[in-house]
């Protein structure tokens, strides 16, 4: 595992029960929270931007999952597919990872890329029923919020600052009657309705990465992310009045980039304190014909909560758990396939699909599943 | 004049029509900039923290006008009745002006300080209203404002938005019943109607100064800063979540402090520009009994804007004027008393008062006023 954060560590755990893991991160510290919860999983303090070290690092190793921070995530990814290693990657870096496609072929790799709860599972139930219907409409809502709210953003990020605000500013692009359109980050704002949570906000954001690309034949494909009530009016009053510029500003003789000091800033004020109680919730719906030209309207709903128990978050239950079941079919040999593949390309897969939905099942990560016909 | 800002090069412009002005800045575009409007005022380059420089300098004029930036303030205010020249200051400084009484009087200078239009206008009314009645309560609502309103803040500043900043975290003090409080700046944000423009939002902040120390016998005294409606909740989002903290943070190995960020950010945002049209809002309510135990609610409102003929700013237009009301009233021998006054120590004096009203009435600046008794 590269990478013990939150979710790197979460997959650590929860593979270290049938295998033997190591985990590598630049932070010590990172690596003995790890060491003093899990004896039996190896560290390795290292730097993953490195690269003849990470070269030279997973050709010891049967499989890589790589969770680094979205900068770091290319070129990792890169390194380990050239190196001839499976990889699961979770680091959902900013480039085309499709790109490296032929790379893993010719390498022999097999690399299950964006493997976590959005996007991961969305990507999943959206391959899985492209195959069963003539699908017209995909759309996901996907968030991860703090249970307590603490005003003004009542938000907190189980990642870097700089990661959700980045969210914010790229501009989101959808597909809207069999056209790619693009809109402004944030716009859209509307209130949706959640059974567990009430209402919450859902606004753009360029979240269907690779599947603008591999889903292209499906006419309206679209991405929103949740948040409370709120808390896209205040992250607009930073974003319209300069706050998030990326132009550095000259201060004392300094030059400093707006964003990355409103990230620092905002790194307290996000932190999620390690037993600080967050949910992770995601409604995704699909709308296509099926084989008897019935419109058929398939919502599943994933609802999933801190774990008091483990004391494991939502976020790192919901991607880690993804990203540990994929896992867990390259090592046992469920899917071997060479290339790149985002879970859509996955999900068409009875088999495949049934194994990590049942492996999420097994840890409580439930989704409910509508059908409505109309 | 030191300063070659908006209200600095108002007060050279409104000074030269009767007397040789000379105007010093550290700038020499900004001197420029008066010299191309007005040939016959001198400039002279330099920077006002050289107090030997500024020492030999200010000996050679009749009067200073102090119009630096609030940081500069203080120092400089003492430089020049060191040297023992007259002196009204507009500078603002956060330290305690009165402290100079002393070194005014040994010196033989008269030093009038805050007199702008608040602090300034509100303390003379308030001064001449306490000789006349038996004052219980006096309150002063002021902002200066755009006309064009610009999401979020709706506001620009005619000076540093450090400035404005500091007012806005900067403990409010206050007399109520008799007994000094200090309240939460920003807080008891309330609506309050205004003919000419409509609703504004009134909030705490910390603007009697002097008049805390020599009104101390009036029970009731307030002060509160007014802005569009929407400005202070946006103002708490940035302060609640650190951009105002003064701590500096490290990015990149650098100390950066938040607050100085956070104003550099906004310099563009609240930046007023050259012909902007912005006005000038303040209510000065005072109560009390007169001479026949009647109690008198005066109410004086001032309405300004901006003046497309000279384009000079109201908020020039109204502090400037008050502080060139002042420099005359010393020149002419009007006002010879030494020592350093604050406004509410000038405004008892009859022909004082009447002359700096009559000064700003002959430039427009006018007040309307209210009685009524209960």
């Amino acid at each position: 595992i590269l990478g013990s954060g939150m979710i790197g560590s979460a997959i650590a755990f929860d593979l270290s029960s049938r295998h033997n893991v190591t985990i590598a991160d630049i932070n010590p510290e990172a690596l003995n929270r790890v060491k003093s919860k899990a004896a039996d999983i190896e560290t390795l303090e290292f730097d993953v931007s490195d690269k003849t070290r990470l070269q030279n690092t997973v050709t010891d190793f049967d499989l890589v999952v790589c969770a680094v921070p979205g900068f770091l995530g290319f070129e990792s990814l890169k390194t380990i597919i050239e190196s001839g290693i499976d990889v699961i990657d979770i680091s959902f870096s900013s480039e085309n990872v499709l790109s490296l496609n032929s790379s893993a072929k010719s390498n022999n790799v097999t690399a299950i890329v964006d493997c976590g709860v959005a996007p991961g599972l969305d990507n999943l139930l959206l391959g899985y029923y492209d195959q069963k219907l003539k699908l017209t409409d995909f759309e996901c809502l996907v968030g991860g919020l703090p249970k307590v709210k603490k005003w003004p953003f009542c938000y907190k990020a189980p990642f870097s600052p700089v990661d959700v605000i980045e969210e914010y500013i790229r501009p989101a692009r959808y597909m809207v009657n069999g056209t790619m359109v693009t809109k402004e980050p944030l716009s859209d704002c509307e209130f949706v309705e959640f059974e567990q949570v009430g209402t919450l906000e859902s606004f753009n954001t360029d979240g269907l990465r690779s599947i603008l690309t591999t889903m292209s034949h499906i006419p309206n494909l679209k991405e929103k992310t949740l948040r409370y009530p709120g808390h896209v009016e205040y992250i607009q009053v930073l974003k319209k009045s300069g706050f998030f510029d990326e132009e550095p500003l000259s201060l004392n003789g300094q030059k400093i980039s707006p964003l990355q000091f409103s990230a620092k800033v905002l790194t307290d004020e996000w932190k999620l304190d390690e037993h600080e109680e967050e949910f992770t919730i995601m409604r995704v719906t699909l709308r296509g014909k099926n084989g008897r030209d019935q419109t058929e309207n398939i919502v599943y709903e994933l609802y999933d909560e801190y774990c008091r128990k483990t004391n494991v978050s939502s976020m790192a239950r919901t991607t880690g758990y993804t990203a540990a079941a994929a896992a867990n079919m390259i090592l046992d040999g469920r899917f071997t396939s060479k290339g790149v593949f985002p879970p859509e390309l996955i999900g068409p897969r009875q088999e495949c699909f049934d194994y990590i939905i049942g492996y999420l099942e097994e840890r409580n990560v439930n989704f409910s599943k509508t059908v409505t016909n109309d």
